[in-house]
């Protein structure tokens, strides 16, 4: 497979923009767009077979909304490509049908896209456009140190809903409707954006530990992550590898300002009824530490470099 | 294979702006981005056995240009989705090198994309952004009756070139380059579109007929072809038929005041060193009539709805 994260240092180097969830264009003078886009397909990101034309039309559009509230931005446009096999014709034409009501209840307009035939895989590549205030977006790589590395939403119940599917469960729904039909966090990545105090976000699509990475590499920092802390976020059923490996939540990743969190904290429980979820804190370092109590441990995490190539 | 102008019509029941060759957003006062995205799918649209990766990143790309050109745009960003499998790796890798030095030559920025894994084929698919002038970006839906229907590029080249190419055959460069490399003929359709006796553009991609058709629909107008005409610029080894139905070549199809053609014709000549060719004009009607020594004939033309399906 090739290797994204090489490919987008050899872009850099060409002098392209690349490396945030979306990429960010001109729009009028204190706006900007972003844009993204994502591929799903099938037998790689989902299968037909417990995947109804709605989940994916669910899936295909919140996968992408997530990269446009990672920027802080609100989704406002999208084109939509799909290239269909004979057999999955009518599959195709509910998941278009479905895509485009999803999309109207969100206030999202699809402006255009590609349709076209394919031997024998389905095939959906979306390209979502959102818009946010120039001085409100934000990237992976204006972390700073001791900047507390929250989570927004769940973590692990999308891979657990995975491993569910894939043995023919059904039991276990909140599990389940993680991995079909993620939600992505719109509003509570916009009020995130205009959160002065928030330093840095993107969205956990390939996992916690792999995305932290990420966004410490490009802040050039490193991180801690308190493994009790963590712990405590998660419920019994999900272990503390399948938080730091488990892809595909769709929740969000940020860092805040320490002086800064407990307020920042509690204003969001106010408004989103949830709670931020705090598991360490950026350093100066240049690589990801595990802390149990009070130590420093050794971990061992094997990321997955796409949740679908362990299909 | 699912109906691509049904869905198109149902989409626009549906309230969604979906029906040019791109779509347009606001940028800023003056100016639109226009935004387009086409998936080229192994086996389908391509063939790997023929194309090299240097063929194929041209060939994506100017696809994609092709429909901003054709909105008398200028190519600005793109963004480009790739799914690979294993076997195809290094001509991925080959393929992205190529696309961002091409994109560099033509002052065009690759601002983002996605790289997953595939089973068996390459998928690609290019979001491409351009901007232009509000009053300037052309439409399918504005001719006029008697409007001369015009071509800007070579037609019926593209479709030879590839049945050669299907048959192991490599004389005949310029049509076997037509099918491998198509180029977008982005300055003329800048130009097209700052003349305001142009009153529609498009790109022919899927065949003259039935891209014609499109654009009559759209302006709810009929047309009229002059084989006669049509006949003089074609090449000898290209038939009526060929020309007629054959996709792919991304020339431009136009329409412009019958009374500016003369003038508008001549000053394209003095710019671009190659002839308008005029094959035809816009009716009051609603299909398209052939007309050859002065006398309307039947002619049953065959287009297929994709060029790929042939395959």
């Amino acid at each position: 497979m090739i290797n994204e994260d090489k490919l987008i240092k050899s872009l850099q180097q060409d002098n392209c923009f690349i490396g945030d969830d979306a990429a960010v264009v001109p729009f009028v003078d204190n706006q900007n767009y972003v844009i993204t886009k994502d591929i799903l397909v099938e037998d790689i990101h989902f299968r037909t077979k417990y995947f109804t034309p709605y989940d994916l039309a669910h899936k295909a559009l919140h996968v992408n909304l997530s990269d446009i509230a990672a920027m802080g931005a609100k989704p406002t446009y999208i084109l939509c490509g799909i290239s269909v096999p004979q057999y999955l014709h009518e599959y195709a034409t509910q998941f278009l049908h479905h895509l485009t009501q999803i999309c109207k209840n969100l206030d999202v307009i699809l402006i255009g896209g590609d349709t076209t035939s394919s031997q024998d895989k389905l095939f959906i590549s979306i390209t979502a456009i959102g818009i946010g205030q120039k001085d409100q977006i934000k990237y992976r790589n204006s972390s700073k140190n001791g900047d507390i590395i929250c989570i927004i939403g769940d973590i692990g119940f999308a891979h657990t809903g995975f491993a569910l599917l894939e043995q023919n469960l059904t039991s276990q729904e909140k599990y389940i409707s993680s991995s079909l039909r993620p939600i992505a966090k719109i509003t509570e990545g916009i009020w995130l954006g205009s959160q002065q105090y928030v330093h840095s976000m993107m969205d956990i699509s390939d996992g916690l530990y792999i995305d932290l990475n990420k966004l410490c590499k490009s802040s050039n920092k490193g991180a801690v992550i308190e493994l009790d802390m963590l712990q405590q976020h998660l419920d019994p059923e999900i272990s503390l590898q399948t938080a730091l490996e488990g892809g595909e939540d769709y929740s969000l990743l940020c860092t805040i300002d320490k002086n800064s969190f407990e307020l920042l904290s509690d204003q969001f429980s106010n408004n989103f009824n949830y709670q931020v979820k705090p598991i360490g804190f950026i350093t100066d370092g240049d690589s990801i530490k595990f802390k149990k109590n009070n130590q420093i441990i050794d971990l061992t995490v094997n990321p997955f470099t796409h949740f679908g190539e362990k299909l």
